[in-house]
């Protein structure tokens, strides 16, 4: 790691090798189709420890992450993300090459595609099952049967199946039993869904999304595909949510030390916003940026009292530490910062990944 | 515009020459040095325009910043952020070429510098006035004095001045009058530091920062130089603590449509965590990641009232809106929104910059 000259997102192999075989396997035992969403990691290092796990098929949150692993061997993506409409050529390239597919969570992009599709490209329609983001309401049946009837009409528009994110809801669950009941209540209406639209599309299938529900849950009754992203790597919002342990996190921001203050215990890293992001646990009371740990020779190791980033800005992040490991940390070493959301991290730092 | 098809910074080319321009001739009228912190807008483009004001140097806080102005022609650029160590052989590659400085917030460094600095470098010593991020104490005299002898040693390393950056207090000042009064106690605590030691270096300077003192003060009293960033573009931020009207901001977001609800008169735009960051104000007690605006033909125009984006997450926004501004936004239209923290958007889009 003496290469590592600033803030850069340490990958430990073993750890997220684990991860994704565990996800894997569940998924085999359940008889669901794996698709994982790769928005998490963006590596294509990464995406082939999924294949060695089997992985055929991924999903992406924008074309140009779709563009990237094209580019690097992926044949079956789908942009889980409503349609850009003003990004059809970018769709039309990739799907002379490749199985995209899309996502419709309005009618609204039909016209011009029918105009404008060059290719076929299979297409799935979100459902909103509470997060309020995009989606269809699944009450509106009537809505949604409009648009397939409208989709239909247009012979490159191939519909495959119903697609729902909840994690706007199990990220913020308050334990276990709300994330397996909004599982259980989301799967619901898709089915519901499923029931009166398979008579007229007999192999549409229901895709289901997020870490905490994908996790905790031990097999995925009702749905056929899952599309899990941040159990790749997990992050400190994760372990403080329960949904895993400490030793399952496979990523740490290594930040250089570039000054450190005795009489506040406090070290300052080239570690800040534009690196570990805005998002923040709160931790005895007070916000948290990420969880400080020492890098080792094979990866890293937890204090054994927690020491936090708390303060943040555009560069600098500003650790307080217990006096023990105030003397540990020197100016020009590198210390390891458990980030708070790792999907946010590996945007930042995407130029900047070291695996070990 | 058309050609802009995923989240992309807007930059009112007029609005942002107006704020260099406003700035410039303050410094001028109060006769102290402009160094403007450029890591707001990390725009070569953007520098050619504080060119034509006569600016000659400035300040980054990186030392790939520095490396890409120097690049683009800047020749005399201070790093200020501690300095990392880890980079010591940029620092030696950029101060073959030109003038780069470098801030000592500790004297750790040291040691390192007196075997590897390979040429003359310039070197300010940070103050922290109350940030408590980076930098001495003030009153930490005899530490800074110790500092300064070891440092002498080193015929490679020359004094300036001190630098300080009052950010953490100003931004989240309650008025004008706690903004001006934070700038008096800290430049008073920088002369008395000052008075001490230009007995032994007559030419030191005393350098300050911040957007939020340096454009509410009618003139610098007490300092040689300042160094504002984010006042070139401003931002939502700025315009809810009264720091800049919103005709002053000089960027926008363009994010693409990509659905909208009528039941929540909600719009949903690719412009999510990533690009706006998670950094809020909040608004009628909820919190907004941005406020929409409509693109026209000459740059962008208000709605009568407000719309916010009141959801984010890593690429999805969703703004509220009005029944009529419901209407006029589309499905496919680029949308505007005045971003919170131009800072942290310029960096986050800086491969996506569009001038206007």
């Amino acid at each position: 790691m003496d290469k590592i000259k600033t803030p850069t997102l340490v990958i430990k192999e073993s750890v997220c090798r684990r991860n994704i075989k565990t996800m894997a396997e569940k998924c085999r035992k359940s008889n669901v189709s794996f698709r994982p969403h790769f928005k998490t990691h963006q590596s294509a290092e990464v995406g082939k420890w999924f294949k060695d796990e089997g992985v055929e098929k991924i999903a992406v949150s924008s074309f140009s992450m779709a563009q990237y692993f094209a580019d690097n061997g992926w044949d079956d993506i789908m942009v889980a993300f409503p349609l850009n409409l003003r990004e059809i050529d970018t769709l039309n390239k990739l799907s002379e090459k490749i199985n995209i597919s899309i996502l419709l969570a309005g009618n609204e992009p039909l016209p011009l595609l029918a105009k404008e599709l060059k290719n076929e490209v299979d297409f799935y329609v979100e459902i909103d099952v509470g997060t309020k983001r995009s989606g269809y309401n699944p009450d509106s049946v009537v809505k949604i049967e409009k648009m397939l009837d409208l989709a239909d009409m247009n012979n490159k528009l191939k519909f495959k199946g119903i697609v729902a994110y909840a994690g706007g809801l199990t990220y913020n669950a308050k334990n276990f039993a709300e994330i397996k009941s909004t599982y259980e209540k989301g799967v619901k209406k898709l089915q519901t869904l499923k029931n009166y639209f398979s008579r007229r599309y007999s192999d549409m299938i229901i895709s289901w999304g997020d870490t905490p529900s994908c996790t905790v849950l031990d097999s995925f009754e009702g749905v056929d595909e899952i599309r899990p992203g941040n159990f790749v790597y997990y992050d400190l919002r994760q372990y403080k949510a329960k949904i895993c342990k400490l030793d399952d996190i496979a990523v740490a921001v290594a930040a250089p030390i570039v000054a450190k203050y005795i009489d506040r215990h406090e070290v300052v890293v080239h570690g800040g916003a534009v690196h570990l992001s805005k998002e923040y646990i709160t931790e005895n009371q007070k916000p948290s940026w990420g969880m400080m740990v020492f890098f080792t020779e094979n990866g890293w190791e937890f204090p054994a009292q927690p020491s936090h980033v708390r303060k943040i800005s555009q560069e600098h992040g500003v650790i307080s530490t217990n006096p023990d490991d105030f003397y540990s940390a020197n100016v020009g070493d590198l210390i390891g910062i458990i980030p708070v959301r790792a999907c946010f991290v590996a945007t930042n730092l995407k130029d900047n990944f070291y695996y070990i």
